[in-house]
């Protein structure tokens, strides 16, 4: 070999994967055998990357939608030069290798996003592309075109089949994301074997029913087919493309090939074997000859493209010194100056007026200080605006073209939304929101846990949190969705108790960087609450005194949200009565579990175990601060069809009832 | 008026519908008026259904997937002769009425589906049409058809954007289930306003790509065109229908028609007074002229049909008594006789064999010793079958017309998958399970939470149960599902720690009548425990001593399915410190938590609280039995990608922990 074919470097995917594949005992070989060609085609002819700074902000954005094929995108990664030695390859899917099952984003460098949960890929690279889009018409300038990127993606018929690809796609199609490339392995094998009996949809005519360019009956095997199917999507002007590729699923095995046994299992060592003879591969296990290595990377003119493009930036520099300020700012996932000051400012002077509004009132109060300073901020709701208030005063359509678009109407798309905010957070350059009533998130439901995985700095705004939504009755009203929000790990829920505590809220999510936060909020309106200084200070916390007694307290109530109301109504009551009682106000758990063990001993302190937790959800989550010999006010079963305060009353969620139940403690 | 219109018919829904939105301040008014015509012809002329006989086993099943829309399914039941007074509708959406905010199976006669989660509706109607096409095939004869019905479903912009809507639409194209009709209402208006910024979508053609016939551009306010379509979808042979009915929202509001302040409002009282004139409804609210009724009655051919329909089954009862049994025995939900015998010798015999196997292994042979005692058995997999390992030796495609037909192909539709499961069961004739990894019951969430709420008797079997999946890694390993499933009301959840409890949690499912049960097994093998008969008897109660000590024990250690194998070896260590200790299996907290409370203080003495719960779980939820002061061993954090061995040393999760922890207290 001197200078190797177009499918030698694609057999280097092939036998990289299958032999990994074999060395774990575990995984899925057929998929980067069968997508080996056209990702060896995108990624030396088209994919603009650059392989030793992965982060280079104007890169092409690659996802592999159909993650399980993990395989295919460490072999292109370790061939193209990104740090992911032969080693790494050799430890898929160990312990502490950076070659996991699935390709996660926080463990390899050049993954775009975390896949494996099918159809979700596909939809963060609806978001990729809508960031791209909205980044270009701020920011770009005649003949300074500093953002200009592509989204690539894989998806298989999975991918396809799930529902969140319907959503994601139909939005995509009304944006018209031209520069969103979407190539389908169609191989008609998934793991229960081939597809006739359950996937019958006319894939290519679905697709342009969402507005997109579709390339037919491309040959997924023939470079030839496959460039000038991606040349004619390059051409594109105003529709997402999708190109249809026919592969053989495992191709190259000569038992397996086009059959499901080559999808999630070992080829197994004669197979393997066999394998290599077909394919007229004469290396060993994980043996990659020097000619393939250098292939592979003398199509690889990423840092030729990074230069060039370090070349355009200095240039934008210099004649729009404010805007290539704030793009930088923006790339790096930093703040503006004096952010935290002026939110400082908004939370003091909301606790100064002391008004008494629904949290979804305080909420969109809050995104209306905070989104002016913040550009990289945009929101948008599932057809929920007016009821979850996501709409201020500056906020655009990011179906137009303006420079300032940053209101997302999603529709009635709850995860496709999530999917796709994940997608704008990890791209770069957006703080995004999407939003939803609390109950629906159960739609969302795996993207919400996604952003935490990942992990992605997005927040998920959630109204309508209790029965308090009143008369939409039990399928609208959350029960169970507060705990177990708060049990998704990294995932930071705040339900605040009134217009201070929302803006605080809004405040945490938008410093934390690490992770996504959830903000519930409420449909009715709520009470203002007196606080000190250190008190407004201490929200931050997750957990905090609101109201105490003089001395050691009797007894503890914990609430939140609409129900730290109640606790303080049942305190004057209880103190009355010659108990003292301490409130604790609790927006976020998970924020006060990772507190000091001093500061939670001094909010919850251990011997005094009299506590009553008080909120419209779930009871059994709270035994973890009230323990066996607690109370709990909450719900134990489904809401019921009601103005608000009759099902308060109905289901004995009361001011009253705190103090019977601290009483008998 | 002596002989009423069809408009007027079709007003006097528009008016109830519009009267009680204003009553109770709160609900959707415009989709009844818009939809009221469609609904008129549709109930007038086509529904085959008994108002005096609601559970009329071979009615038309109607279902109102836009439920927002729900006083429009009242005004018809009430029109039509259902129990359902006009004091309910003046009810409308308060405390203790028939007449939810949105429609609610177990609340009002005549409701087949509890609605409103959008789109669901839709995929419960697939599962409703896939039911009567499986009993059909089963039990029909030549000129004795006695399960011949349709199912017609009413689904709005909304439905069609959520992604559940492309799953479901799918599985009905390839099922070719000619006896559903959907009717679209294209108003062009979604909760934000006119859907053209969001909703692109070529509907007509994306329908014909799932195998839809398609009944394009209907005046949806003319009964002739109406009716023409209606009469175009009853000659379909193989295909669902949809028909495509341009509407108006709000119909009859001279200032709000056609605008999104009719969907989610009362109209207001000026507003409402202008209708009336516009529609030339002299009538107060709430008020319904004799020949109204008269002419909604006068259509009515329920009782006629009905008696028709027992003549038949009476002629079908005479030549095919064995058939005629078990079609009523599966209509009434009753289980076969003898069946719990069975299952008892079955588990007896599992116990007795004692096999190390993994608990979804255990599963399978459990489907394969009762699956052939209950031919209203169906179940399926969203593409994991040998994975989840939900095939048995009789399972045949349902996409075939065999008569035994009984194993449903889902592909990966996780949320339609359980939908449709849902429909099936509320159908009746069967006991739906449907499967996929514990992970991806996110996918389906809000459909197992419509399981619960409706309730439906079906049941949701899911795998790879927690880190010990292994080698996919986080994206794969559910950490926080079991307790989040835990928490939905009335949900069922198993989770066996051997082949014995796996057949118990399968008979319990089965047996259970009033709402689902989730079943989680393992991948992995799980030792096989000795029990004693009324320790086997015990399981069914949800927890109880496995292992107990002489006497009060020290402590107590609480594990579940393959965590409670660590509990009984670390039980030996403690005993042989001279550490008296109890282990208690709790195979499912839902069902333990309702055995009376001797029960519970046998199994948990509240004097003994040193406690060691054990579940590769998130631990916060074991608080709710260790207490502040007991320990729980388990996950925090989300899993890692490696073999299942190494995970639980790496993540703590082992004997050795558990003797720590037990130590430490």
């Amino acid at each position: 070999m001197t200078t190797p074919s177009r499918r030698q470097l694609a057999n280097a995917i092939r036998f990289l994967a299958a032999d990994a594949v074999e060395a774990a005992k575990s995984g899925h070989p057929g998929m980067p055998m069968g997508m080996a060609d056209i990702a060896e085609v995108l990624w030396n002819d088209y994919l603009s990357h650059s392989p030793k700074n992965p982060h280079w902000f104007n890169r092409d954005r690659f996802v592999l939608s159909n993650g399980h094929g993990s395989m295919l995108q460490y072999a292109l990664l370790h061939l193209s030069g990104y740090d992911l030695p032969l080693q790494e390859l050799k430890n898929f899917r160990q312990l502490h290798s950076k070659t996991a099952g699935h390709p996660e984003r926080h463990e390899t460098p050049g993954v775009e996003t975390t896949t494996g949960p099918l159809g979700q890929g596909f939809a963060n690279a609806v978001g990729f592309a809508l960031g791209e889009k909205l980044l270009a018409q701020r920011f770009n300038r005649p003949e300074l075109e500093v953002v200009d990127h592509r989204t690539w993606v894989l998806m298989g018929d999975g991918c396809l089949m799930e529902g969140v690809s319907h959503e994601a796609a139909s939005l995509a199609g009304t944006w018209g994301l031209n520069k969103l490339v979407a190539f389908w392995d169609d191989n008609k094998i998934s793991i229960d074997g081939n597809t006739d009996g359950w996937f019958t949809d006319d894939t290519p005519a679905r697709f342009e029913a969402y507005g997109w360019q579709v390339v037919r009956n491309v040959d997924g095997h023939d470079p030839v087919e496959i460039k000038a199917a991606i040349d004619t999507a390059l051409k594109s002007e105003d529709k997402p493309v999708l190109i249809c590729c026919r592969t053989t699923i495992g191709f190259g095995s000569p038992n397996k090939a086009g059959k499901e046994s080559s999808h999630g299992a070992p080829l197994g060592k004669e197979e393997l074997e066999a394998t290599r003879k077909a394919l007229e591969w004469p290396y060993g296990p994980f043996e990659v000859p020097e000619e393939i290595y250098a292939g592979w990377r003398a199509g690889n003119t990423g840092l030729v493209r990074e230069e060039q493009w370090n070349m355009l930036f200095d240039k934008y520099a210099a004649q729009y010194p404010e805007q290539a300020a704030e793009l930088s700012r923006r790339s790096h996932g930093e703040l503006p100056e004096g952010f935290e000051a002026a939110a400082d400012a908004f939370i003091a002077k909301t606790q100064a007026e002391g008004q008494v509004i629904a949290s979804r009132k305080a909420s969109q109060l809050s995104i209306e200080a905070f989104a002016p300073l913040l550009p990289e901020m945009v929101g948008g709701s599932a057809d929920l605006a007016h009821s979850n208030l996501t709409l201020w005063k500056a906020s655009k359509s990011v179906a137009t073209d303006d420079p300032n678009a940053n209101y997302v109407y999603y529709g009635v798309r709850e995860f496709a939304m999530t999917a796709i905010s994940n997608g704008l957070a990890l791209h770069g350059g957006f703080i995004p929101f999407d939003a939803t009533f609390l109950v629906f998130s159960d739609y969302a439901r795996n993207a919400v846990r996604m952003s935490a995985l990942i992990p992605a700095h997005n927040i998920h705004l959630y109204t309508h949190d209790s029965i308090g939504l009143g008369e939409d009755g039990p399928t609208h009203q959350p029960v169970e969705h507060l705990a177990s929000l708060r049990y998704i790990p990294n995932n930071d829920v705040w339900r605040p108790c009134d217009a201070v505590e929302s803006a605080v809220s809004w405040k945490q999510a938008i410093v934390r960087r690490d992770g996504p936060s959830c903000l519930v909020f409420s449909r009715q309106n709520l009470p203002h609450n007196a606080r000190s200084e250190a008190q407004v200070a201490d929200i931050a916390r997750g957990g905090y005194v609101l109201a105490d007694s003089d001395g050691t307290p009797d007894v503890i109530l914990i609430g939140t949200g609409s129900e730290v109301g109640l606790a303080v109504q049942a305190k004057a009551t209880l103190d009355a009565a010659g108990i003292k009682t301490r409130v604790v106000s609790m927006p976020s758990t998970d924020v006060f579990d990772r507190q000091d063990a001093a500061y939670r001993e001094q909010v919850l302190p251990n011997a005094v175990r009299k506590r009553v937790a008080v909120e419209a959800g779930i009871t059994d989550f709270w035994r973890k601060y009230v323990g066996l010999d607690g109370a709990v006010i909450g719900m134990t079963g489904f809401g019921a069809s009601a103005p608000a305060d009759a099902l308060y009353k109905h289901f004995g969620i009361t001011a009253e009832a705190v103090v019977e139940a601290a009483k008998a403690l």
